[in-house]
This record gives structure tokens, sequence and C-alpha cells, in this order.
């Protein structure tokens, strides 16, 4: 018999059921300020991660033989920010209660609050793990406080001072390098060796890691909405995540951003397919 | 002395004082539930302008001799069309108080329940013309109310049965085609004879006059949302604008859904501006 | 339990089982002489269904009515027509066994040699209703006989003098127009009294109905790799094949070259989920 | 042995000592005001010609059996429209001397005299025929007399009152309207009905045929300097040029004002191509 | 009451008469030699800075605090390098007259020629620091002399030699690189070793810094006319730049070659904003 | 008289009799599994080479000192790679057979194929140097054995162990790694020591140069089919070429895998056109 049209991202075919990770997606842009787009990353990853092969020379390992599960983009509606993270957050309590880690791929950095929400109520002591161009930790943006611009203060105020983390920060108005400078979070320039550090101090502390791919630099990863010159390279993020992923006690993820009408070269896709698949390596053991 | 850079619709460059109409610009796009980038259109149209001549041979009339100011484009917060909507307002409501004609340019669709509320308030028996490719006659879209799907629907709300007069309507799920037949609103084919005669009954009535550009065809505007082919054609939306506002008492009126980001070509900017020049020029005696 | 990625074109959300209708993709494009994309074009319209409302105002029916099953794209081998048109073939067959309508999402034109094959073992009296701005009517091309150009003339082979009738050809080198001519096939201006009046003469007879969609004009569809001036609107497009899949026994069909990458606003897979809303819709009674 | 890379238009691969007409391009665009990009035109007709069939269903001909010699593009200096004009003139002057048709592929419209200056110094009788979506008939632009929008009143310098008949304008500013009205030029509206008049009352008078191809509307034609909405349908220009180039006596043309760049789909480039193989098959009898 | 619509660049809303420095654009292009667009760069700067923060966490001050008149962008005539010369070189007067820096959007790299014109009446000591990858230094070009390709030709011929120094150059034709090693400018492989060694010996000497932006690699300065392989990373520029506008007597400076139509992506337009806010940073005490 | 329109690569106007090396076209990406396209860059590298200096800085020499001649494209039958094979090699033969250097511009990697046969027959000693980002190891491809992805398997069929030495290749399935790591190829990362090693060891060997431009980082050529990140810098591509031209005994070469359509800003193409005038430098002593 004939079956229905199951799109996943490349190998990932496990049951729900046998599966250790769980992709989800929220194609959800609707506070992003400058360029939206970052709707269209999820599905663009989901299709576009076909040509990329299967196997990792990094890692020498194979993601056909990973257990993940792709659950799919949800259907969240512009215009309603509390919806979007409510339903957000639904998935991935119903991912957390099955045991398994749930992976979210974005839409604007917003999101990722739908998921911190959760795994703060299940990991009360998480740390999170935050690899930025922008800082995000605006107390509100043109009047409005759930925004990409302020995501990180969000979650800050969940998680408290000392446990986010931030690497590749280049850019924030005044308030929000003084908000950091008080000590509330720590932004480190981007190195291995200091997130090597940052790393070891955790030991086997939860960790939400968040990855908005504007931290890489423009020239590699283009489409984006805010792109910011004098960013990471490939090689070093995919060093970094695969890091993260593979030594750190990881119990959610998420990689936003990607906003492929600012693309027409397909690269930055290219680079999230990759990194995506290096972090779902990494992630099984 | 050097002059700071105004930048103007072309040229609107009439004091405040002085002008019959007042341009203002609503970048905003948080509903768009298809493809965002309406926020991109005032802009766009107030910049390309500048390829088009400021003479009509339509209407043989010079736009250099009508009193225009353009007040520039509003910031608008992304992620809250509540606010949005109250800033908008509060701009039309400003010009209306001046005795002059509020001319939006939009954004997406939505922008016009910002300037329809305060223009009920001024002229609580306007009746609204509205030009679209859809119905937006929704109770609701995704659970969420202020959405571009349901505008005319919130409208309808506020002036009652039988004051909205839809033309070039060909897209719409089986409830707003209901609600149309159902007689709450007039949902009229597009013809020039049509809105003649509807011009004709209402007489010295203050109007309304909302234009979703995608009633245009996808062959002449394709920088738009979400394309809907079968439209209408460029000479017969030009035909019927310059009716409009030369026959009826137009108190207010808008012109919504460029998205130049699928312009790739800048034809679709063309026709708006295009379509702007001769609104105002028809709109000033 | 969360549930795997099922992405289908828009409602067709029917079971196998009870499905009337089967859509079925072939991401090919090997033979394409000028410029390739027709690979993307089933996985497009799938995918931008979702701009589009599942009513249709001019039918008056409602797509999630009606049972349609989608069994997705294929993975063919680009390299090796033989082989993809084998694939396409046992698709096909697995379809018409069940007793049900395949519907082709392609691809470049040739890959409705794989479908005929097997309509005319199931159907030999079948008849092919052609759209297009093409004769492909070929002996070969550049030594190639299995080529997008020589489709109908492989199709000729298959049918027989007599019964293949082309609409909106506009395009052909000396040799196709003298085959036609010698009376080989039927090429027709196209005209919906002329449709009509075929559709008449055939009565009950069986009918494959192939549609390339370059029989538009490039206006309202420039997304494929062969644009050609001077073509069919699209509101006659709608109709023609709305006509021929309500009133002729249609057993199969196809819709094929859209190359949405010459398509950067995105028109012509709107217009292309359009026709394939109005054809599923007219074939279920 | 091997042979060097020749490129010519579609099949026009006569040599210069045989050909009846010859194509010359002028890539040059230093004085087009809006968006530049007219130097791309001629290569880009060039090149894609080749997805065009050489035969015409409309005139029943192919390109192949008619003597057309390709000369190339010219190396034209930006930023000198002096010298520019003065090596377009010579490469006429050696076409006209050998007694064979210039025809020149621009290039922006200013390119026109070049050609114009040469043809009334042999031609000192002849009449211009002029299909544009604006009249070109400034004294000067922005302090500047050799520009695209001036070359037509530069043209009228050379050969006087009603002299020029224009086709299809529908912009210009109030002192082109003026001077057209005052006499000097023809200007009508487009109608195949007032060419066949026009063309009856010049019988064999020399005709310079020059194109704008920015007539055409938008939605055909998108890849140009300033489109103009309200045009010209292909069809309808297909059938002038056919009709001028058959029945009047030509004794040279060109087919200005492509611009690829904004033909991210390449119809406009398709039409221009289609047009030349039309001009060209009805300047051969 | 309502104001005009003011466009400046991010946060530079100084009056005239405190300001430090004053831009001004030069919208021209019209010697660009391969591909046009640089007239479009000075808008784009402006308009897209706002997707940029005022604060500069290198120099850690923010653009608000310094005092920058934006006067807009010139009319200049395309087609007359002369008038356009001339205009650009009134504005700079003006702005030397009240004795602030006048800076320069560009336009193509010609416009320094309107710029340098004027400083060295102004300054007759003068050095020029040259950052390109072109060492556009030929006598003339097509027979043409005023060219970008010429423009520091021009520029020695004011000053005398000595008194160009070049940094990142990797492309001319064999003159060129002769002229340099004939001692007549200096050109140095880029360093900010070699740079900082200049700016030394210039101790207070007045310069002018001349910043073609196609130095930068093309990865990720895509967006202009002549992309040259092999080019300074942004980070260098950037420190370079901050060093000689904090560092050197600046008098006047310019950035040039923005061409926005070849930058798809935004992201050369997002370099040069925050080189423009880096500089401008730079240039205030 | 005038003369026909030759286009050659930037200053390639040698005759063939006095040409050292011939370069020839292979528009052909019929076997492209992901993004086709390749088809136009052969003409894209020849169009665009006059945006780039003749001369080198690098060699401090000048490409119009080489006796290079540009036999143009070959015409070859999409749908048929056997065919297109085939006349690749009659090509290369006659260039071959007159004692020159075969210089190759595809097209996708499976054109390399069509030459090495000849090769082979010609200098059965011969090894390969392969600059890629992707092993082409496979046995086969979706059951193709004569695809891109398995041209480097077919080369090995027919030079044997130890003959191909493969530099970049960063992706592949495990069965081609594991393919390398028996022995049969050698498979390095990228470095210029590496190759001088290797180059060392060949000494006067005869050796064919394959340089699939994937090799390099996406953010320099984003124009690929495939695009991998995490690649060569242009610096280090452009002098590993260069040595390999000037220190090997090469005896044929090729450069694959531009696909212009995916590079909107042309820098990919402007980076191949200067690998190829480096090569060619470096190929005449």
């Amino acid at each position: 018999m004939l079956n229905p049209n199951i799109e996943t991202f490349l190998c990932c075919e496990s049951s729900f059921e046998d599966a250790l990770t769980v992709l989800y997606g929220a194609p959800f842009d609707s506070t992003t300020s400058y360029r939206p787009g970052a709707r269209f990353g999820s599905s663009a990853i989901r299709r576009e991660s076909y040509g990329l092969e299967s196997y990792s020379p990094y890692q020498r390992r194979d993601l056909s033989d990973c257990a993940v599960f792709d659950s799919g983009d949800m259907e969240l509606p512009m215009g309603s920010s509390q919806r979007a993270l409510e339903q957000i957050g639904e998935r991935c309590r119903a991912i957390l209660d099955s045991g398994k880690v749930p992976f979210l791929l974005g839409g604007e950095h917003l999101v990722t609050l739908g998921a911190v929400r959760e795994i703060v109520k299940k990991f009360p002591a998480v740390h999170i793990l935050h690899f930025d161009a922008h800082a995000d930790l605006r107390e509100e943006y043109l009047g409005v406080s759930l925004s990409h611009a302020c995501v990180l203060r969000r979650c800050w105020e969940l998680v408290g001072d000392g446990r986010i983390h931030q690497f590749g920060i280049r850019s924030g108005d005044r308030s929000e390098w003084e908000f950091s400078e008080a000590g509330h979070v720590s932004t480190q320039p981007f190195t291995l060796e200091g997130l090597a550090r940052t790393l070891e101090q955790l030991g086997d502390t939860p960790v939400y890691c968040t990855v908005d791919l504007d931290v890489l630099d423009p020239s590699i990863f283009p489409g984006t909405g805010t792109p910011e010159p004098e960013g990471v390279s490939f090689c070093e993020l995919r060093q970094a995540v695969a890091l993260v992923c593979s030594a750190a006690n990881v119990v959610g993820c998420d990689v936003c951003e990607l906003s492929p009408h600012y693309d027409p070269s397909g690269i930055s896709t290219a680079a999230a397919c990759k990194l995506v698949r290096e972090m779902l390596l990494a992630l099984h053991p």
C-alpha cells in the first residue's frame, strides 16, 4: 500500500517511543522588529537537510544510527505571542514528560521562552548556554516585553542571577551591557577555551542550550533578520555546540533565527542543517 | 545653510497647515499569516515614487499643484497589535482634528482598523468601500481576533450591517461567504458599473476607502503576502479609485499590503505609487 | 502521543483506502534543455498550498469535503530517465490497481510518459488532452528520444493517430507543426468553445489530461523553464481544466513544469496550487 | 580544427557580405536616471535567444532562412555619452554604407540618437516610428541634454516637425505633452488601426523604428528601468512591429531598455528575444 | 502638530549648527564600467542603519552622544560627471566653510574627486589615506578621464607625489602598478601595523580618508560593482578606520561603492552601516 | 569589414595554432542530484571575466602575454550522460592531438570523466589531483553509476590505486571514507604543505588537475549545487592551483560546479574567473 507523505529532518525516522531526542518546529516571528521571515526557518532546515550527508567526518558517526523523532511544525498564531508561547510550551512539556530531549527549531528567538518555561519547571537548577550576536536582555522593546529583543531577560526572570552564560555577543544597547556587567548574566567573548571552562564548572548541572544562528559571521550566515558583522566562524560554532551537546547534561536545546528569504544562495540553511546534524549526533551517546 | 534630509512621497511638500490631505505610514505586519513584509510597504512607496512623473495624463493634472503633507512612518511595536492600532489611531485623530483627510499607507491590512475606529467616532454614518481579493471577514484566525484576516469583520462590528461594500473578493472560507450572503456586508464582483451604482446610492455620505492591493492581478502586483490569481487589471483599479476619490465624500482612505520583498522587479511598488498619485490627484478638487 | 510530520497538499488528508484521487510527485528534470528546476515543482506546490483557501468560490465547494490522498514525492535518480520513468510507472500502476485516479505533480514534462505508459495498459482507448505552449512532438532532441521536447511524440507512439488533442501550442520547430498538420495529432488554438466541442465528441471515452503550466502567459506564470509570451490567461485555464475534470471521464492527469527558482515572487506557485485545487474539486462529484 | 567561440543571436549566422540585416549591440546606460542595467540588455537578448524556437508560427517562417549577421556588442565608455554616441554612429554608418539594414540592440534609449544621426544623413526624408511608455521629449533633464529622457527631442531637432510618430506613451511631464500638442510630434494612443493608418500615409517613405520595450505592460515586461503600469500587451506589440517591419520601408531600427537585472524570472528577456525574432523575420521578404 | 518626514542615518539628529560632522550623500554611478548600482548606496545605508544599535561595544560609546547632521542625498545628473562633481564640491565646500567635517556617502568612487578638490583648496597639505581593492590610478579608461578607474590618479594630480597612501590594493593593470612603483603613490599591503606607522609619520597633517568598500572580502561585502576575492576582513577594516578617525587629523572622509542590488541578503549594507557608525564615533572626541 | 561576435574568456584571443592551452566548456548538469544549474557555469565564467584585470599582482604577469585559445561551449544533450561524455571526450582528444593542454570549464563534476578517459589513453601514467568538498567516490547513486557523486570512483577504475590525491574533502557517506581508508585513493586535509609534498613525490609524472569549486568555503563561493560549510579560503586555493599549474607536469585540467543561479551577488563567478586566470598564467612559462 502507498504511504502518506512523511517529511522529516535528514534520517530522523525513529518512532516517538524509541526516540531519545524529539525535534519540534516553531514557525513564528511576530515580534521580529527588523526583517521578518524566521517563521520559514524550521521548514527550510527540514527540507534542505537532504543536501547533506548523514555521516559526519568530524564525529565519524552517522545520523541514521541515532534515534530522533521529528514531530514537525506547530501551527502558531501570528499576532499573539502569548498563545504561541503556550503552544510551544505544551509540545515541549509532552516531550519532557516522556523523558526525551526536546530540540526546538525556530522561528525567531522569542520561541525559546516557551521551551524554557517548561524546562525550568522540570529542572529548576537549569543553566542556560546562549550563543548569539545580540544580548537580548532588554527590559522591553517599544513597550513590548514579549519580544525577541528581551527573551533572555525573560529567561533570567525565571532562572535568576548567574545562570545564563552568553557567548559571541557583539551588539546591544548600553543598558544591556550594564545589566550584564552588574553580574546578572555572564557575557563572554566567544572562545572554545572559555566555553570549556564554563562546561567544566557546570559538571552535571542540567543545561539548556539556545543558539541564535546570527552568532555566526554574516559571510557564512547571511540569512537572518539582523546580520551583525564580525561573528564566529562555522568551524568554531560547530565545535562549540558539539562540545556542549556531548559534554554537558543537555536537557533541551534550540536553534533559532534562520530567515531563508534573506539567503538566496542557500548557504545559511546549509549551515543550519549541518549544525543541527552535529548537535543531534553529539546528543546521542 | 544646509537642510535636514526630508523624504516625502513624490512632490508632497506642502506644510501641514496648508495641506488638504495628510499621508501617514504604518509599517506593521505582525499578524500576517503567510508571507510577511508589508511592514516595508510604506517606505518603499515613498522611496520609489521618484520613478514616476508627477503629471497624470489620465487626469491631466500635476501632483505638484495639490497640497499634500507627508508625516512619515510611525514606529510601531511588532508583537503588539493593540498598541500598534492605538498609535495609528492617535495619528489619524490628529489629522482628523485638523480637518484634513488622513491617507494611510500600510502595512498589513489590520492597520485599517486603527484608522476606522477614529473615523467612526467623527463620522458615525460612514460607509466603507473595500477593494480586496480576500473577504477578511473571519470571526477569528487561529484564535486571534486582531488579525488581517478579520479586519473587515472588526470594522463591521463598528459600523454595522449594510455599510461595507466589497469589490473584487475572490477568496474566503465558507463562513465568510455565508456572512456576506446573510446580508451583513455587500460583496460584489468588481465592475466599474457596480461601483458607480454604489457611489450614486451613497451620494454625500462620508466614505472610508480601503484598498488591499492584492485585489490586483498577481501578474501586475506580485509583491504581496497572499497573491490570488484572477484579479483586477491595473487600469480597472486605477479608474475605480479615481472615481471614488473624486465622486464620493472621502473622509479617509488607505492603501495596504504591498510587500516589496516579493517584488524583485519593482513593478508592484511602481503600481502602488501610481495608484497613490491618482488617488491624491482625485482627492484634490 | 506526538505524531510524525505529515505534509500534504492543502487538506488532502484522506486515508489511501478512502481516497478517490491520489497525488504523487515526480521531482525530475534531467532532460530539461534550457533552465532546470522543475524538480522542485511538486514540493513547492505542496508547501505553498497553505496560502490558499480550501474553499472555491467558483465551484462553491470545499476541498476538505473531497477524499484525496497525498502519497508524496518519489526519490528519482537524476541522470537516468529510463529508471525515473519506471519508478513513476510503478507508483501510477499501484494507484490504478486500487481503482483510484492518479494525479501526478511534475517535474518536467517527460514524467508524463511514465504515467501514460500505465494508463494505456489499463485504458487502451484513452485520449490525451494536452495543454501546453510547446508541441513536444519532436522525434528526438540532440540525439535523445526520452526528452521533454519529445514527450507527446512518445505518447503518440503509444496511442496512435487522432488521440492527442493539443490546446494553446504557440511554439515548435517546423517539423512539429508539419507532424500535426499531417493529422497525427489535433492542434487547436486555445478556446473554451473548441475544448467543449472536443469534450462532447469524447463523451465517456477515458481521458488523460496533461497540463504543462507554461501554457499560461508568462506574466502570471513566470516560474517555468521555457517561458513563451502570448499565453493563456489564468481564468481561461482554470475554467478549461475544471471543465475537463468535471465533464470528461478522467482516468489520470498531471500538472508539470513549475520551476519555482524562476518564480521569486511566488505567483507561479500560487497559480499552480489554485489550479490543482480546482482540478481536485472538479474530479470529485 | 577547432573554432573560436562565436556567439550570435539565434540562427543569425550569415556572413556579413550575404546579410540583409546586421545586428549591433550598444551596452550603454550612463544617463539612466532611475534604475540602471540596460547595459546588460543586448548580451542577454543574444544569450537567452536559445530558449526560443527559430520557427515562427505567426509568420510561418524560420529565422534560419533569413540572412542576418550579428556584429556583436561595442565596447562603449561609461561616463561619456558623446563618445558612446560617436561609436554607435560609426558602426551604424559602416552597416549603412554596405547597403544593409542596421538593427541596434540597446542599451538605454539614448543610444537611438547615435543611429538616427547617421540614418538622417543617408535618408534625409526619414520618419521615426516610436513605441514607448514615455515621451522622451524633454529639452533637458537635470541640466543634461544627452539623456534618455530627451532622446526623441534630440531626434526631433534632426528631423523636424511632423516626422515623429509616437505610440503607447502614457507618461511624461506637462511640458512634454504640451510639446506634442503643439504639433511638433504625433502622439497617439496605441492601436493597431492607428498604426495601420500611419503606415498607409507613409507609403514608401524611409522609416526608422525605435522600440523602447517599456511600452509593454510591466506584467509581461518587468525588466526595465522605469516600469509604467497600463502598457501594451505582448500580442499587440508583436503584431505592431511585424506590421511595421513588413509593410514599411524600414531603413534602420532598434530595440532598447531591457534591464535584465530587474527580470529575475527571465520573462522580459524572453519577450525581447521573441520580438527581435519577429522583427527580423518581417524584415526579410 | 505633525512633523514632516525626516530620515537620517541612525541617531544623527543634531542641528547643523551644533554638528561636528556632516553627512552628505552622492547617489551617482554614471562611470561605473562593470555593474552599476552604487547610486543606491547612500540611501540604503541611511535606511538600513536602523537594524544596528547606536551603542558600540568596541568603543564603548553611543552614537546618540555625538553631534552629527545628515544633510541627505544630492540630486545629481546621471550622464554628466562634470556637473555631478561640481554639485558634490559645492555641498562639501558649504560644510567646510562652517568648520565641520564633511563625510560623504557614495555612490561610485569618482565622487571622491568632487570632495577632494575642495579639501585641497582649504587644506593644501592634505594627505589621502585610501582603502581599496583597486588602485584606481589609470590615466584614462576607454578614453574617459573622469572615471571611477582613474579617481586616485586625478587626486594625485591635485596633491602630488608621496601624498597618497593606499592599503589593500589587489587589482590593477600593469601601468597602475608601475605608477605606484615609480614612487608617485605609496601602495602597501593591508596591515594594521603598516597603517599605524603611516599615521605616526603623518602626525597632525590634515588627512582625507577614502574607503572603497570593495577593499573588504567579497564574502562579507558582496554588494559592490567589482568584487575582488582575497580582501580584508571586517574586523581589520573596522579597526583600521576607527584608528584613522581617532588618531589622525581627519578633515574629510568618504565611504563608497556599496551597490545594494548585488546584496540580496543585506549583509553588505549592514557592514557599511557598522563601519560608518564606528567612523562617526571615532571622529567625535 | 565588420567582424562576427567572438566571445572568449578574458584576453584569450590566441589562434588555435599558436595556443599552448585550449579552453572548452561543458554546459551539462543532468545528474546533479540536489540543486541544478552548473550548466550555466562555463558561459558565466567567460562572460563575467571582463570584471577582472588581465594582470595578476600575485604572479606579476599579464594574461594577454599567454597564448590561450577559447573554443567555446559544446552543445551537450541533457538527459544522456553517455553521449555528453563522448562529445567532451572528442573535443578533449582533438586538443590533445594537437599537443596542447585541454582546460575544461564545467558543468557538473561528471564532465571530468569525459576528459580523463582521453587523458588516460594518451598519458597512462597520469595521476589525478582532486580539490573538492565531496569525495565523489560512490559506487553508484540511486542506481546510477554515471553520476557526479561517483565521478572519482569512475576515474579510479581507469587509473587504479594510489593515483588519485584528494584535498579538502569534508563530506561523504561512510562507504566513501572507507574506500579511501582502504588505500585506494589518498584523501588529505587541505594544506599547502601536504600539497607541496605530493607534488614533490610526483616530480615529472603527468598530472590531471580537477577542481570542484565547492572545495571553497560557501561564504566566498555560495554559487554551487551543494554548498558545504567549513571550506578552504580563496587565498589557499589560489596558491594551491597556481602551485600545481606551475610546478607539476599538468597535461589537462578542469574547473567545475559553478552554478551561477545560486550566486545572486556574483561573487562566486568572480572567484571562479580569478582562479582560472591564475591557473592559465601558471600554466604558461
